[in-house]
């Protein structure tokens, strides 16, 4: 008890391995880790700024990222970054590796980054996910960055923990980013084409003008598209602001509430889920000889067995 | 019941539209779904060879795909493929425009497509394409092919539903490259470099062998590495050979059915989740004022009423 008030208290002080602690203990579901979400400061957590970047492999996230960063902290932000990495246990550390241009921040104290795998992960990394981004605010980031590397259903999931999302896409990734498009529309607020100073910019840009009709009106004809360069460095201030304005938008407009609210489902569900997988499984295991040729109808019998075997039943 | 056991027989008789019908009532929860899993030809899902192929945007999978198509059409076998795409409700059919070279094979009745959205889908992915790769092995599909276009982790999970995966990549793709290469390691079979007449494809193959090294040795000192130009068909046949050879293997040594084990166990955890989810969702949504700041402890309260509420605890 008194550990976890110094826990909170040394968060609080922005204590590196503190935050990195508390965000291990919630990960592992440490007993403590209820106590130490319900301790956290609320109000740097409805404060705190929420941006999501994804968008397919090659886009440049990681360098635009790490521009993200220099900017803000130009500005004397305090920075968190949530990095989504489907790495293996196998090749372990490759990601980090990757990212080696966020090694630039790695002696700031005030750029807090946190990796999480999604290998090996059945679940849970909405939950987790949202408990890191609680403790970074709670730790005064006022700005946190959530950047997946897939683009696969979970990332998606993920990115929906955000306030404002970006899309980032470059020219020249092939066909399948139309697809890849058309998967992270709904909730990509902005649109960045990355490497606008590469050929096939244009048309890109032109394609994202039309995704972005579909979307509703932003205040000011403000643009949901928006160019970058970020190796060089361009477009990115004005992204910033961009950022901004339609984020103070959104918290205007009443959305910005809509959408923690969401978050905060889509948090508790998965934690729920998480709690309850591993039971079905065991059920599942142990009821191998009445499988059929029907997994539905066995998945069918498991919940009821489920609901036959938890401890509300016993009473 | 006689309107299943017609279904059933068409199904046995290649009648596209009834194994595009039975698919859809499984995916959509008929009531009439067990007993159509049930009924289906256990030899023939047994027999047919399933296969995963996977990897980043851009690596070619789709020509891929169909040079694979072609090439078994050749041999004279009947062959289904499950395209997993992360589509909006918004875009609709992008994927099926991209997927033009598909076409091909449209008015190919031994060729049975079926494309399945990851978007506004919770859940359940796995259970449906593990369905419907039983219903298509049912009406006679020897080889089934499960494609698909994100990376993430629910990707991941569907490529466990096959009997053998196939990672496919190509040069030139960018430094996020070798996250996914790390991401999906452990599930490929056999790593395939992809437009490999390209300026970098010789590094590419490379780091691949430096990958395949750290699995187990396949018999004969097979490759786990094959080079293609799909576009070209070069390297396909060699491939279909290879992947010959590795099912072989796998159901020699007793991995087949290993496998077969574990993707039925995911597909019975896969709807078992899909079942309860919506039960926690309602319960969540009711219990909004319970919420405070601590999304762990009101999941645990959500599993504890879920169990309290369910049919079995009021015996």
């Amino acid at each position: 008890m008194a550990d976890i008030r110094n826990l909170i208290e040394s968060i609080e002080n922005r204590d590196p391995r503190a935050i990195a602690r508390a965000v291990s203990m919630v990960e592992n579901s440490s007993p403590d880790s209820g106590q130490i979400l319900g301790s956290l400061d609320r109000n740097k957590i409805e404060k705190a700024k929420l941006i999501g970047i994804t968008g397919p492999p090659g886009a440049g996230k990681s360098t635009l990222t790490s521009q993200l960063i220099e900017l803000y902290r130009k500005r004397n932000k305090r920075i968190g970054v949530i990095a989504i990495d489907p790495t293996s246990p196998i090749s372990g550390g490759a990601i980090l590796g990757d990212r080696i241009r966020m090694m630039d921040h790695a002696l700031d104290n005030d750029v807090v980054v946190r990796s999480m795998a999604t290998r090996g992960r059945l679940g849970g990394l909405c939950g987790a996910a949202g408990a890191a981004a609680r403790i970074m605010a709670g730790s005064g980031c006022s700005t946190i960055i959530i950047e997946t590397v897939g683009v696969g259903q979970s990332e998606i999931d993920i990115v929906k923990l955000a306030d404002i999302t970006l899309l980032v896409t470059a020219p020249g990734l092939g066909d399948d980013i139309q697809a890849m498009k058309a998967g992270l529309l709904e909730v990509a607020d902005l649109l960045v084409v990355n490497k606008a100073d590469c050929p096939g910019a244009d048309g890109l840009a032109m394609d994202m003008e039309g995704v972005a009709r579909q979307k509703p009106k932003l205040p000011d004809n403000l643009s949901r598209v928006c160019l970058t360069s970020a190796a060089e460095g361009h477009g990115v201030e004005k992204l910033i602001e961009t950022i901004d304005q339609v984020d103070l938008f959104l918290r205007q407009s009443g959305e910005h509430s809509e959408r923690r609210k969401n978050a905060e489902i889509l948090e508790i569900l998965d934690w729920a889920l998480e709690m309850v997988r591993p039971r079905l499984l065991d059920l599942i295991e142990k009821s191998e000889a009445q499988h059929d040729c029907d997994p539905k109808m066995a998945a069918a019998n498991i919940v009821k067995q489920f609901s036959a075997t938890t401890e509300g039943a016993k009473k």
